[in-house]
């Protein structure tokens, strides 16, 4: 068996112990005779699994008592569907900072659904390389509440500042952030939102399980009207398990949030490793006139690090030395095009050692 | 290791050489260094996987050319907003036979989303234990579809015909199949269908993943104000990947259409093996008056065998000298009490023997 160095911006790399310990146990879950992928959702053995995990995530990200976690399906894309309508039933525009192509989908799926919609700040007019100040926001006088993505995967844009989501009259609104591509890669203040949600498939753990974090006094005001499963409150009563939950995923994130406890030590030594890992890796970039990152410095992703060739012509033999070498998935967006190295949790410090080490080979070569 | 007998209704038993091959390829897919969990959807890997999965189940399956085949999210129950949502665009009601808790469950959905709802036939009259008449169908005027539920996994009730989704006025209709907990249990004219739809966790692969066999003129109607990713129609032309699709799930249920093909010998071998299994578990409860199932013979499920116990007052000593025997999860769903053996793909005839031979001495014991 050989394991390389997986830089996929998502579905992305598994922390090794994680991955051998769902081996050993996937055919025999602790001497119980099954796999967790054969267990009923309701059995005994699932439940401690299930409570377990959320009691793990709940330490680790400090959630208050007065949020509820939710284990669902259908990625950070439903979520672009069931936020408007859970948090618009009484009426009201959505709000967004829209700082790359993630927040764009979030608005469009909202005006599809027709709801009202306002722009409270973009980063358009500098090609999402810098996000808005934080003066810059403008709510509108019937925001229900602000959107945002805290780390714009494809462009490798990330807030370095959490939004007031506060309108001109002073009143206050939910603030709902799509945290799919950073989450828990630090420590966070969950008190500081109405909602946050995430794809597992980044820092979570595989795709088809999606997290959402939502603060009581958010739910319970869908119409009746919507679907049942997309109902916050509904799934919130029956602890995500209105119907069958994706329970392997849900088993393999609990395998995830403890090695963060365990193995890692939580969120803030998590933290320093990312730093760490992205710091050099940018150095590298900026001390090299053959790589290039455009983004502000302030706002460069420690996750999803986008960089160019200063000959684009030498993009495929790049990215084909590199999977020679065990470096795999650098290949940027097909909308941007480019390299991208996505450095989120369970990407250890040695694989961007080597990746730097294979950059600056490369460069000697062809430079 | 130990592996037990495990009869769960679902998330339910896989192939053992399904889980070997997975545990086997888990850390590293084919030698290429990582996880199929780690792997964007989008690579040559991951697809290649889809793409097999798909030809391996149109073969198994027999499907025409003119259906699509979906990989969704978010089980049966999220297909039930879905279907009225996407067949209903251009007006119509959802008709509907209803033989238990999961049509019930269809037509709450619709009923909840406002769209007109009509009760074609229903076995509610004899307590759900024989299917209506195929000549006692009454579809409403205005019908857009039938829906109906192939096998109703609480019960154990299973339609021994295909309906024919016909209006008075001759219109034909799509026929619509809630296919759940018998889909791959035997062959199947696709041909009849306008959509089959089934949660994975039975007889293909681990929950989490949703399978929609849909005819190519159903879609393409459904209004422009649903969720995107409700839309048959877009969800088909990106190839199920308008977002991140549960990969691992996609791959394991691949696992499970290669084991059908070449390990079983395709669906008529498969369903040659559920009749046995099926037919030594029922001959053992009907020669017995200590064990009972009150479902007529022609209507019984080959897949889902619920019974009780003349005396009620064993159920929970019968349940845990099962349990202790290796004989897991027998215990009938909670709505309805008493037992339920659930007699998948993957549960093997050894399984059924073993409980049969529990059974009779249980009864030698307690009878």
């Amino acid at each position: 068996m050989t394991r390389h160095y997986n830089f996929c911006a998502g579905p992305a790399a598994l922390p090794v112990a994680v991955l051998e310990r769902a081996r050993n146990e996937l055919l025999d879950y602790q001497g119980r005779g099954l796999s967790v992928m054969e267990m009923s959702h309701r059995s005994d053995e699932f439940v401690a699994i299930a409570e377990r995990t959320e009691a793990d995530l709940r330490q680790l990200l400090g959630i208050p008592t007065q949020y509820k976690v939710l284990f669902l399906q259908g990625g950070a894309s439903l979520q672009f569907a069931m936020l408007p309508m859970n948090l618009l039933g009484q009426g009201g525009s959505a709000n967004f900072i829209q700082t790359g192509i993630w927040g764009k989908k979030a608005i469009s799926e909202a005006k599809r659904l027709g709801f009202n919609c306002h722009l409270a700040a973009s980063s358009d007019v500098n090609g999402h390389t810098a996000v808005p100040d934080e003066n810059a926001l403008s709510l509108s006088s019937d925001a229900a509440y602000l959107h945002y993505t805290s780390n714009e995967t494809i462009g490798g844009l990330e807030f370095d500042y959490t939004p007031h989501a506060q309108r001109d009259d002073g009143v206050s609104v939910p603030l709902v952030c799509d945290m799919s591509s950073n989450i828990l890669s630090g420590p966070l203040d969950v008190s500081e939102f109405g909602v946050i949600y995430a794809g597992a498939q980044k820092n979570i753990g595989p795709a088809g399980l999606t997290l959402v974090i939502v603060r009581d006094d958010v739910m319970g005001k869908a119409p009746s009207t919507i679907p049942s499963l997309f109902d916050y409150q509904l799934l919130a009563d029956a602890g995500s398990m209105v119907n069958t939950p994706p329970t392997y995923a849900w088993y393999l994130s609990g395998l995830v949030f403890q090695w963060l406890k365990d193995d890692i030590g939580g969120l803030a030594a998590m933290d320093a490793i990312n730093q760490r890992k992205a710091q050099k890796l940018y150095a590298a970039i900026d001390a090299s006139d053959f790589y290039s990152n455009p983004i502000a410095v302030r706002n460069r992703s420690r996750m999803n690090v986008p960089f160019v060739l200063a000959d684009a012509r030498l993009d495929s033999v790049f990215l084909q030395q590199a999977d020679e070498a065990g470096l795999l998935n650098l290949k940027g967006h097909r909308s941007v095009g480019g390299m991208r190295a996505s450095l989120y949790n369970a990407v250890p410090e040695e694989a961007v050692d080597a990746l730097i080490a294979f950059m600056a080979d490369f460069e000697q070569q062809r430079g």
